[in-house]
């Protein structure tokens, strides 16, 4: 059996190994990774690994043996390319086919997260596994680095979908990162009129204004939840989470406007406490956002191929599978990227794109 | 000017005042109260008026001055009749009409809520004030004591219609007091037909399936949220939180099923911790209820009007303006009754009506 290279995360701290090749069960495929993004996600499991377990461990997602001391192979936005196929498939792709799909293996022991749980090898490696059934091929117009965004484009509209926001309302996406952006650019195809974007960063509030924002301005300067409040009128404001800061949290909702709807996008580990009597008096709704179904990955990736989204404006950097460790030292200080791509069939240190 | 008599809470105790007759404004009408139930928020006020009114002041709705020592004259779930009218007023109302109405005042400093807000008469005294735009006559059908019920149950019907639930998702009303009950009312005539009421009381239980409810278990010997949640298979379960106790409320969080709604129709001055790493990956949605919109409240007097509502059985007990002190006793400390009604213009001790 071969060796591969993939970068595993452990103790807070991503390395480069060799390790087997992966072996494809039934109805699994072997591919071969040829562009993956690193997401918020990733960065925030490595900082935060033991709280994320706890959690896991408090739902019975993960064994106490795992959560003791997990191992992560990372990686779940990715283009691959099929490479063999294990028992019980129908081989319907021939081998080399471009291919995405949504980041879960369905096992016996049920769905498991590709890139995010221990013994399922992920994207940020040379190879790795997908489910046969999940597999969706990527259309010639869509490059590597774009099917590898259509994830967290997936979860921006899952987050809209789920708000079920109508294009009279008013949007203010609180954070222009990638999952902002992913917000945005479904607000937009969803004919929302009014988006506000917040961000302090002076270059993430450009790039809102790029992908379709029609107010963008500083929290550290302005007061964004009074402005979409005054937008909003009798309309209700839905506000997107999409800066992941657990302390900002209480501030956000003793700020929302009245009868308004906060969406958390992504996972905060930390407790936060809220005054219920605020929220109640105020008849704020709160939806949990996780990940999306199958066919809103699917419609993102099609919103590729129709050319909705300026991808090459959010890869703002690309590098091989040597250089990983050296980026995630530097996104994890404050940074100006958007979405770094890794070319895990490559070395190579960071190399801007823009 | 003469006097009337008066409960007016102040520093966590009701007492009997005599103080003199309000004097309509303009817009206004004096109404004579002929029945007034005692709220749960009513309770909990009186328990709790610092915290409350923390609350408020932290929201602008009143003034340093008021919290510092509030004097709130309680009564907001009332059936009147008018006996004299203020200034600008249409005057399409007979004197002697039996009204109900939303409890507000439209007043130059905003919508106060009657029988909360300092200043502002309420109804558990022998006359307050009303808006003669808000007024709604009370069919003649309909009984002074049922009349004051079209309120709790308002609060019932805006709690499910925010929630949005659809007649093959799964309710679970936890919490059989008045508000729970209301919920159940407000379900069975939306055509929900899985209706789980959850009370450790058996009592609490039985009004439950009389009132619509399918099922009705004791949550210290059995799993609600399981049991929902197996019923609704793939549906969504929605979650009346109806208990009012702030502490139950992290256990409601931990326990409910995955992609389910918890609907809080309760005010909860305490704060409470919030895992979001949790809610995110079960996906949950929290609402916050609060009143009503007057289309509902006229819709639960309609009901009331159509027979749709056993509001005799609701009815637990009818005490004069006197004995509200004694019942308000008793009331804090765990007891059988669903709605006590008060009738302020007699004398009486607590009278049991079942």
């Amino acid at each position: 059996m071969s060796n591969m290279k993939s970068i595993v995360m452990s103790d807070g701290h991503l390395r480069l190994e060799d390790i087997p090749m992966p072996v494809p069960g039934s109805g699994q495929v072997l591919v071969k990774t040829r562009a993956c993004g690193i997401c918020g996600s990733d960065l925030h499991l490595t900082r935060h690994t033991q709280e994320v377990f706890d959690v896991y461990a408090a739902l019975g997602i993960v064994s106490e043996e795992a959560r003791a001391d997990p191992r992560i192979m990372l990686g779940h936005e990715f283009c691959a390319e099929v490479v063999s196929y294990g028992p019980d498939t129908e081989q319907s792709l021939p081998v080399g086919t471009r291919v995405t799909s949504v980041p879960f293996l369905l096992t016996e022991e049920g769905q498991l997260g590709v890139g995010v749980t221990p013994e399922v090898y992920g994207a940020y490696s040379e190879y790795f596994l997908l489910q046969e059934g999940l597999l969706l091929p990527v259309p010639e117009n869509v490059p590597d680095e774009a099917a590898a965004m259509a994830e967290p484009l997936a979860v921006g509209l899952h987050a809209v979908n789920r708000s079920d926001i109508t294009p009279g309302e008013v949007a203010l996406v609180a954070g222009c990162g990638p999952i902002g952006l992913a917000c945005i650019v479904a607000l937009r195809l969803r004919g929302v009129k009014t988006i506000i974007a917040s961000d302090p960063q002076a270059d993430k509030r450009d790039m809102a204004l790029h992908f379709g924002a029609s107010h963008a301005i500083d929290p550290m300067h302005e007061d964004e939840m009074q402005l979409s409040a005054e937008l909003a009128g009798q309309s209700r404001v839905i506000i997107f989470e999409c800066v992941g800061i657990a302390k900002l949290v209480p501030d956000f909702l003793q700020r929302a406007p009245q009868k308004s709807c906060l969406v958390f996008t992504g996972i905060h580990t930390a407790d936060i406490t809220l005054n219920v009597a605020l929220a109640t008096v105020k008849e704020l709704d709160i939806q949990f956002s996780y990940y999306y179904q199958p066919e809103e990955f699917a419609q993102s990736l099609q919103s590729l191929a129709n050319g909705d989204v300026d991808w090459k404006s959010m890869c703002t950097a690309k590098v091989g599978i040597d250089g990983v460790p050296e980026a995630f030292d530097m996104l994890m200080k404050p940074n100006d990227h958007i979405k770094v791509i890794i070319e895990p069939w490559r070395n190579g240190a960071l190399e801007a794109q823009r």
